[in-house]
């Protein structure tokens, strides 16, 4: 059997990223549910959620690290659930985690009170610190008894890049039903695994000095050669309000895929442009809804699900 | 009145380093505690635990960080609790946390079930998945109800710089029966202020050269200045066994402190050394204890307690 060709992106992969040693093990899973799913006519989405690690040791102490909670994952994994997507969620360990997200801003054991007193007793949860428990639990267990979620972790940018393509490759076998929706912060940055020092660097030896080379472009092989006919959403996040939109539109041009969704960091939770080769969506949270603790995300996951759903009507014309 | 002459690291503090709002607020709130529980006979200890966050722009996107958990803090904190300290914690945001830490390895919500039936039911804790829940419970309320931890957090360089500065000045009221049990993960490299760039640094403008300088050895003023009768015990972390002792020597014989806990980073949670200028103490832990989940932050805080009553013996004389 011939050798296939790699693309020049596939062969920086190999060479300057540490394969993780399970990743064969979680293609075939994703497969599995990917297939599984489709079969019973559901679509399914992998969403990545979180930040990258990027070591700057190979024995590492210190590593570069993009600013994000996993939170616009987290939520948008539920509101895909809700919309009766089966959900690949590939994210950063100990990043916000659907439904366990609601836990995030309190100290779970001031949420447990004793019920007939200490000692042998049970330990209860106090509803008054915690309203919404019930709903949640309901819901996180029939999500986990349909089988519904697929949760993958990942800690460094090499493990998220080999990740993310078995992921790929493992959609690619339902088509246009597969949706990606990459909301991870991903870092632009790395040093080679052959630039990097073993042990750690001594500050002894004087301030830092760091060069960093350009993380490829996966994005590109991904929508090209890994799953061609998915439906493809990226996220721009941007300080600077001014160039978002054109940073947007050019990624589209350039990638030629189906969606971004651009925001600006100070005001991300409330205010989003959902871009695409022919429309411009701005998709915004009142104050109103702001206080009533509508997310944004369902707007968001709502805009991308018609979206899809015109996008697999057109690709089976 | 003159004004006070301040080291050189005071002024690089002050210029270089964001001081947060609220500082003056926790060192009174810090101040208060520390008077409070030596007063009713108790040795109070600050442990510094997790790693800190060094922003590369100053709308953050992207940041270098340290490896740690804060498991070696938030375990060690437990340990001074059961020893008759009150502990100030200050911490990393959303590091691991006294008792709480428990539930790290699970998802809250694979431990909890309806009891009556969903709906108006109770949720209550399935104690076969966390069998340590009660004991854990009681001893976290005892030690709430107790008011003998107080935690404050820290997420980046600067906050972690100012707050410590803080503590160790609110500390020093307390002279000996003071101890700094600094744990924390912190960089040694920074970008001053004034160098960062306002917004996310563009990845279109090609590779990344990051110069970082030096962090100020604040060990030094919070030994000579700050809190020169407190007991002070730094830690030493290294991937290279070789260098390991020699680095813990040569940071007692610059700083001048109590106690340097040096330990390796592949073998940090079964072997420590505790070096002091006179003696030198290696604590292991034996598969045996490895199995029976005995914590080696046991260990080490039972012989940093009885050197610090030696400590305070000897100051009294």
């Amino acid at each position: 059997m011939a050798e296939p060709k790699i693309s020049s992106i596939d062969g920086k992969l190999a060479e300057e990223f540490a394969v993780p040693s399970h990743v064969e093990e979680v293609k075939e899973k994703m497969a599995t549910f990917a297939t599984h799913h489709a079969q019973a006519g559901r679509r399914v989405v992998l969403i990545t959620s979180g930040g990258t690690k990027v070591p700057l040791e190979s024995r590492t102490v210190r590593f570069l690290d993009n600013f994000s909670s996993g939170r616009r994952g987290a939520s948008s994994a539920e509101y895909f659930l809700d919309s009766g997507y089966a959900v690949i969620f590939l994210h950063r360990h100990r990043s916000l985690y659907p439904y366990t997200r609601m836990f995030l801003t309190i100290n779970m054991l001031d949420a447990l009170q004793f019920r007939g007193g200490e000692g042998g007793g049970e330990v209860v949860v106090d509803q008054q610190v915690l309203p919404d428990i019930g709903r949640v639990l309901k819901r996180y267990n029939e999500v986990k008894d349909g089988g519904l979620l697929l949760p993958i972790e990942f800690n460094t940018l090499s493990e998220y890049l080999h990740l993310l393509k078995a992921a790929a490759q493992a959609l690619s076998t339902i088509g246009s039903k597969a949706m990606f929706y990459l909301a991870a912060a991903v870092s632009d940055f790395y040093i080679p695994a052959s630039e990097m020092p073993e042990h750690k660097i001594q500050s002894s030896n004087g301030p830092l000095q760091l060069s960093m080379k350009m993380v490829p472009k996966i994005l590109s092989p991904l929508v090209k050669d890994w799953a061609p006919q998915a439906f493809v959403t990226s996220f721009k996040l941007e300080t600077d309000p001014s160039i978002l939109l054109d940073r947007a539109r050019r990624a589209l041009d350039t990638y030629r895929h189906q969606a971004v969704v651009a925001n600006v960091l100070d005001s991300r939770r409330g205010y989003v442009v959902v871009v695409t080769p022919e429309t411009q969506a701005e998709l915004v949270l009142t104050e109103e809804e702001v206080k009533k603790d509508v997310e944004i995300e369902e707007r968001i996951v709502s805009n991308l699900t018609s979206a899809h759903s015109s996008f697999i009507t057109g690709s089976q014309k």
